[in-house]
């Protein structure tokens, strides 16, 4: 069952302005402008999609300055995508699981500490001296080993893996199929070559407002904490070396790998597919274009690119220079050979 | 127990001509042509593994034209690799379940529908308002979701996680550990330059006789649907970022990740590990070598590689280009010297 | 509760030498320099940390040589970095579970044989026909298959997937989240262009002392067996294809991937995101730089990288000549512009 509101509803609700169109416009579903159908509302704040505005289905869009469009409504804001974001929440599916909230599977070991009002799906499993906070998920099959702390607030999806000692703070996100606290891969090789492990004693502490995706690895630390700090986002299959330490409002794409020991600091963004070498220190603001491969600290608020990473600019520079060397080889080679002959084949 | 076949009994399953050996000779087994033992079949289709034909102590070889082999008996098809493909059908082991076909350990919400002849293995949960359809196959540890939506004849593996609303085809593969349905990757920054989660709406929908492998993620869409054509092959460990749209026939290899909103054509083919900007279009036909690092839209048919990725032959050229640069900086130093004194260091 | 020792116990577990310091000192912890605390022990054997020497808050230092330090006492053994593994293990903290050894919710094919002192936590699955040795672990949520035989002392973590027909030899450590024996990647396109699936007849075998870290995926074989060696070291994220064989004593860094019938030598070390194309020989004691992308074999200890992969001294070489490459091309403009006017642009 969808919801529905009035134009008027919605334009209240993110305190707008009605530029055109009926308040009385039932609206009954988001969707991107391109995508919308005679009923729904869009947003436009990307001129990328200009092209749709006027051809859109949409019964309104939200905007942040005035528009033509073919949409009957249009609605201003102050901040287009973030009436989008606001809108989402408005007609967010109903998904709810129709379990009771301790579900009688789930297994809870009575030296856990469980808060109030939370919610555990079947075939969970709780070891002994956990600490789970008020208002918290724990989906299905996911496992909590012995001392995992976690805080208020925290949304733990099916078939997470949270391994000992695993510190949590509120209002936490970790998708499906991700493992916290696995543990480093440390080894010295002894005197006949063999690798001999390096005891994990370590854990992982995860801050406060950290979302992390799915099948995500983050490996506990030798001695002390793997650190993820508050408001950092993690996408995807990444993969965070133990005593790795990331700071606030971090922001790291997908395929993403940090080496051991690494600091980066805060609101330090990655694009995916980036490897960052160990013991390095990422600075604050650092951006790292996705693909990088970081092989030195990296100054703050500086953007790196390429492998091995440099600052963007010499990475592009030395990339059109690159797409020039066929063309400066021709004019080596008529020189050389006008001297020498030789052709520097 | 392994199954054996007389020659003959193979020749007339492939619709094949023996064209040496006893019709009788009797094959117990199945194997690659270095690897045969003595009553094996193997095929002959790469010239790369020609030294083997002499050496090879299969039984039997498989070929689509007439060759010279130790091997005593050769038989004759129109595709050899098929064959091959048939053949394992004939020898592939049996593997089955010991557990009953709903085992009583599965959580199946009363409000949820499985068709007939069905397996859902232990500790498997479907939650309320899933259709299973009939002849599937739900691995242990595996979690639906609610609203989860399936044809009939899917494999599910193990400890795989579909998350609310996911839709799937007839005749569909998942591999173990793999996530569909995560929310996709979507911030809006505020203010205070604090990341604002983009409520993620929309779902995933995969079609017929696709298969994805092992631990990939894919993401949901934030209004609309994230979607996987019919006859699409995802390897292992492979990231499909929020409402990436991949068609029909595509085959993508491991570790490979596409960001966000990104359209694939049909018959794409991606090597491995590599990586696709968000918001292009990847047209039909189009090969995206090993690594690349694709930031353009690719145009239909076109081989890209390199990062960033260009036409395959102008990544070669400015390969070899950049391979001859050390002896092209010595014969400009030599010029330069000889004018100027200015070495170019 | 930590354990404490006096510095005493420590030099004698050692073997070590006091160099200075009370014997009597009290030692409650184990830590990095840079981190200790006044009571902790720590170890010097990275000159990147010599500044730490003179500022530590350890209470103990671990050296392989004489040293200057605030820290009270100084203890000298053989090989630093060796006693920081060995105290490590002193100081291990205590995360046993607290579930019984055989949890009554884990469920346990009767046809499947498990050794003495083993520990099976809550809703693992052992599917019919396995075996699995004395002493080993199989954690909460893990899965084997039908068939899976593991040896002795194996240490199996949590939401584990082992499919079947799946051999695991002595004293393996698998972490969460890994996939050992999904399908291989393998279609023949017929003759509509459709892709058809190539049975995976084959198994993953791996051998003694082997360690997988979280969320790798291991393919069964086509036939016959992908193998992993004995004392081969996987970190997270690794993509092993089928039929491919690692050899002994290799040490694999996170997020590489290895494509099919890929025989890797002995002693082998993988950089991160290491992508190794199909059919390859990498020969014993190669050393693959992180993010390389190998096309070719790779010789006995030769060290390669970049993308293709090339011996690493002519890597450098060629990064050296295109960080030089835009003022090589203001030369040769200015050479060319002096005789023809032609800028090369």
């Amino acid at each position: 069952m969808t919801d529905s509101f009035t134009l008027k509803e919605i334009s209240d609700y993110l305190d707008g302005k009605i530029l055109s169109g009926n308040p009385d416009s039932v609206i009954t579903g988001v969707s991107a402008i391109q995508d919308a159908g005679p009923a729904d509302i869009c947003y436009y704040g990307n001129t990328k999609y200009a092209g749709y505005l006027g051809t859109t289905n949409a019964k309104a869009v939200i905007v942040a300055s005035s528009v033509e469009t073919s949409a009957d409504c249009v609605l201003l804001v102050e901040d287009a995508y973030d009436g989008f974001r606001k809108v989402l929440h408005l007609f967010k599916p109903d998904h709810s699981s129709g379990f009771s909230k301790l579900h009688s599977s789930a297994v809870i070991h009575p030296d856990s500490h469980t808060g109030r009002n939370i919610r555990i799906g079947p075939h969970a499993v709780i070891d002994t001296d956990c600490v789970v906070g008020d208002n918290c998920s724990i989906g299905s099959g996911s496992v909590l080993g012995p001392d995992v702390v976690m805080g208020n607030d925290c949304l733990i999806y099916p078939n997470v893996t949270l391994l000992a000692g695993t510190v949590i703070g509120n209002n936490v996100i970790i998708h499906s199929g991700t493992v916290v606290g696995s543990d480093g891969f440390g080894f010295v090789f002894d005197a006949e070559g063999q690798h001999k492990k390096i005891p994990q004693n370590g854990n992982v502490i995860i801050g406060n407002n950290v979302e992390i995706g799915a099948n995500c690895t983050i490996d506990r630390a030798v001695t002390g904490s793997t650190k993820i700090g508050d408001h950092t986002k993690l996408d995807n299959l990444i993969q965070v070396a133990h005593n790795v330490c990331i700071g606030k409002g971090c922001f790291i794409a997908a395929q993403s790998g940090i080496a051991g020991s690494t600091v980066v600091g805060n609101g330090v963004v990655f694009g995916g597919q980036v490897g960052v070498s160990g013991h390095l220190v990422i600075n604050d603001g650092a951006v790292i274009a996705a693909k990088s491969g970081v092989t030195k600290d990296v100054d703050s608020g500086v953007t790196v690119s390429g492998n091995p990473a440099r600052p963007h600019m010499e990475t592009l520079r030395l990339g059109a220079a690159v797409s020039r060397l066929p063309k400066i080889i021709e004019l080596v080679k008529e020189f050389n050979t006008g001297k020498t002959g030789e052709t520097g084949d």
